[in-house]
């Protein structure tokens, strides 16, 4: 194995052996998800960038890893200038500069690693694209992992709320309707939606990697690694789904031609397109139909997040009140540390839906800050402190952001003015009602509205969608200043998080999940949608500058802290439980 | 001529010595605008139906008119049931319809008089399209009007604030930035744009109809009938502008093959698009460049609208004081007249910038609707009544809605809650401030927040943009539910109109026009914009319940009002300007 500064000669040496001068090597695996097995992760490998969104391009005499605004920062520390120039993608996109600079060069990528959708730039920038029939990074990387084997299990429908055999016969049924005889699934939260299975396959979600095959009777081919499936396991998926291993599935795939099969072109790798055409098939090309029914949650689905936002908040709250206790004898990473303690404490937390971001004072302003051991800040007095985290329990997952002053002073006017047009945009949203209809993007503004009014915003979506016991950003459903055709539904389930960073002096951020209901308000013919509030913590009031509000701005909030204290009191010890009255106490009494 | 009833016989009878079985004839002329000379009047001709948005498709045993949900009314008073269907154009678009009944037919069109875009669901539909060398309708409406031919005048420098030749620079140095020949110009308002000029050929907007040609050096090639223009008009155009008679179009358009020619595929009619084609040309399909720069007002532009709309604030409040005595005493009609009377005091205004919309009671709640002798209806004591007008002013086009009660009594609590919900939504977005880059469509839940918080909404969009002394809708920018991605920009003029609508009942909409301004307001690194409010005239405060009004919304209200008073009153006789002073009184001291 080459040492970390040769890699990239020693991936040009197989390139060459591989007919090409070049290769696109992007962050991810087979299944274009968030997270990804140790055994995928090619790009920190083979460059030294851990960030969870980038891109590598490597040419005979220079080479660039490409990641966003986020990790521009993170990319300068981690990547080697000698042998990777580090670029912005949205100021040098990949296939612009592997135009200006391999334009006549034959370029391999690894067509299981890539969508169709995002390789389009690339030949749209007229680059000689070569799809590889093998990933050269793993010709060199001699120690790679092997890929994760964790137990598949059954999700049981008293958490699932319906059962893959009905949600199956949905899918068979409008595949049939469209006259497609098949549909290719390689994104995993799809299939352990459908099939009603978790596993720990990857990091923070409970996902057991493999592929499916949905035929038009319902009937499933599950391509699996044998050794994750216990007899219980397979009794659970029943004589209707066929169990094949991973390495089947071209054979499995080209023996569906000619039939028409369903390939979504932006989630499934352009792998799949390539090999049904090869053998004949019609590939049709249509969203994942699985993403949308996934996302409305059943009453099951309900309850059960429900129940984990409310153990969620038990943790939160004994957090906080901790942390009040301790702000300036504790670490980013012990506070981290304490709240999946907290979590901890019941027995039905599953760890971590994402790695915890613990940022204090300037560490607060890097949106996507991850504490380690080397950036770990202490907490000093008087700053502004911010904890995003989220919970995997069996029935539901967790995300919440909070921000707090570490006191002991008052802190400035200007950042309770600060923290208070957040926490009006947050107001806003978890006020407004909608007709049915309108997008997430239609609603973005209502967050936003109080900070632009002071000439402030921030640089990211307001809200994610997020799965049941599933992934911590689900989509398709997004809160944000980019529009897209996608209609808020009664069921989803989306986080509400406005925030505002200054850059070297803190961050804040104020996030709930919210769920989406019908409204009983709204004129005959027209039918409304609103937010329940899922996540209960109370808002660091020492933050809050109560004359900006407005008189229903702090009847609402006066109205959330009472439910927070309703709730989540009877279940604290006693001095907890004192903090929490305080804390949840009407505005405009404190 | 055949008599009404047997128009659509004599067509039949036209389209089959023309070869076809059918035709589409959408309301429209050859510049593809808003408001059309009597000469381009076919669809009313035909059918019957007046309304400004409309087609008719006509087959060997059938026919239908088909319109938007505004006109559906109209529609049937208007349109013969015997010989036409009457269709909701969404509910049954014609390309379906068409489908439905002439799949194996061929439909001829008048390219002319649609544009590639509008084309194309017909093509996706299946239908065998047949382009006519004339349109089949003029053969049988022997007593056509002739086309209008009014004098086309210059706009001078001190109205346009820029020079023709510094536009048509521009333009031209843009041209050849793309590689581009020239640029085809077929919308009246970017020709008076461009050339400062302009005319009356089509009722409520200035224009002069014409074509033209720019190329790539500024040179114009206007195709316009000689007799609209004088020895000073052809002066102002100067020698840089060539003169054709508007029958060498398809000549002069042959004649620039085999160059690069721009045309708008939504805004030129197919017919442009085949001729260049079929002549050699390369046709570069693009959005018509003047539409942006024309929607950008200049300072002089923008200084001229204030003036427009100070003179339309003073024709405004000297009507609702004559309407607060006269109220039970009027029709819609003579209100509408009233107002137009008030407007022609001034020697600038030029006539109306669209037909008044004039509704009491439940005539306010048809939102486009139109007053004719007919329908006018005496206004009653304690209804609401809407008014929906607007002036054309050498240096302004101006456009306003009031909402007002006839009195005596106080109007129920369901009424003023109505209204002032639409109230808070206009203020929201009045008081806006966002960041730029932000499109309108982000904008528009801001001014439908309230009324949906109480379960209302209001069909149409929030906002358009307005001409200088030109359109009263003018691309590209809108604030609607409907995305588009166009952001706003300083120096755009848009309205800001929420209504809401109880069929039967009444009609609230709130209108003024905005000026997009740079906000002094915004953090290093990022710019804001805001509205400078155009409009002055006060909002009717029997109208407003202040219980739900918000304290910034309440103070918004007073500034605005005083502004109101402080601008027009001094313009006022007394009687008006006490009249005014007690409309414009802070809210909290009424």
């Amino acid at each position: 194995m080459p040492p970390a500064p040769n890699r990239a000669s020693a991936l040009r040496a197989v390139l060459s052996q591989m007919g090409v001068d070049g290769f696109i090597l992007p962050r991810g695996d087979e299944h274009l998800g968030e997270y990804v097995a140790p055994c995928a992760e090619r790009l920190a490998w083979l460059t030294g960038f851990t960030g969870s969104a980038g891109i590598a391009a490597i040419l005979p005499d220079r080479a660039a890893v490409f990641s966003d605004g986020r990790y521009i920062t993170q990319m300068d520390q981690q990547v080697d200038a000698g042998v990777w120039e580090r670029l912005h993608i949205r100021e040098t996109p990949p296939p612009a500069w592997l135009a200006a600079h391999g334009a006549s060069l034959r370029i391999g990528y690894d067509p299981r690693l890539i969508g169709e959708s995002a390789l389009r730039p690339f030949s749209d920038a007229g680059l000689a694209l070569v799809a590889l029939p093998a990933n050269p990074v793993d010709r060199i990387w001699t120690d790679r992992p092997a890929a994760p084997c964790t137990p598949c299990v059954p999700q049981p429908e008293d958490l699932a709320g319906q059962s893959s055999h009905d949600k199956r016969a949905a899918l068979a049924a409008s595949l049939r309707g469209a006259g497609d005889s098949a549909l290719v699934l390689s994104d995993p939260a799809s299939i352990a939606w459908l099939l009603n299975i978790r596993g720990q396959d990857v990091p923070y979600t409970p996902l057991s990697l493999s592929f499916a095959i949905v035929h038009d009777t319902g009937h499933v081919t599950l391509l699996i690694d044998p050794a994750k499936l216990s007899g219980p396991t397979r009794a659970w998926l029943g004589p209707d789904v066929t169990l094949l291993p991973p390495d089947a599935l071209e054979e499995t795939l080209r023996a569906l031609a000619p039939a028409r099969v369903q390939v979504d072109p932006t989630g499934n790798a352009i792998w799949f397109i390539q090999t049904l055409v090869d053998a004949g098939a019609t590939v049709i090309r249509k969203e994942n139909p699985c993403v949308l029914p996934k996302a409305i949650k059943n009453p099951t689905e309900q309850e059960g997040s429900r129940h984990a936002h409310l153990l969620d908040g038990v943790a939160i709250c004994r957090f906080l009140h901790w942390l009040e206790g301790n702000a300036t004898r504790t670490t980013e990473l012990e506070a981290a540390d304490r709240l999946d303690r907290f979590r901890a404490a019941s027995p039905d937390y599953r760890g971590e839906s994402f790695p915890a971001i613990s940022g204090a004072g300037p560490n607060g302003a890097v949106i996507h800050y991850r504490v380690t051991p080397e950036t770990s800040r202490a907490l000093q007095a008087n700053e502004v402190y911010l904890i995003d985290s989220g919970g995997q329990y069996p029935f539901g997952t967790t995300d919440i952001t909070r921000t707090v002053w570490t006191g002991p002073d008052v802190p400035d006017a200007d950042i309770r003015n600060a923290f208070t047009r957040v926490l009006r945009g947050h107001i806003a949203l978890a006020r407004a009602r909608f007709p049915t209809g309108v997008t997430g993007h239609a609603l973005d503004a209502l967050a936003r509205h109080a900070l632009w009014d002071g000439g402030l915003d921030y640089d990211h979506g307001t809200g994610h969608g997020i799965g049941s016991y599933l992934s911590v950003h689900e989509g398709p459903a997004t809160i944000a200043p980019v529009f897209r055709p996608v209609m808020l539904r009664a069921g989803m389930i989306l986080s509400n998080e406005p925030g505002y960073y200054r850059p070297g002096a803190f961050g804040i951020r104020l996030e709930n999940l919210h769920l989406v209901q019908p409204s009983p308000i709204g004129e005959a013919g027209r039918t409304f949608l609103e937010f329940e509030v899922l996540t209960h913590a109370p808002f660091d009031r020492r933050l809050i500058d109560a004359t900006l509000l407005q008189p229903d701005e702090i009847a609402w909030l006066d109205r959330y802290h009472a439910r927070v204290l309703e709730r989540i009191a009877p279940q604290l010890e006693s001095s907890a439980r004192t903090w929490l009255e305080a804390a949840c106490a009407p505005l405009n009494a404190g």
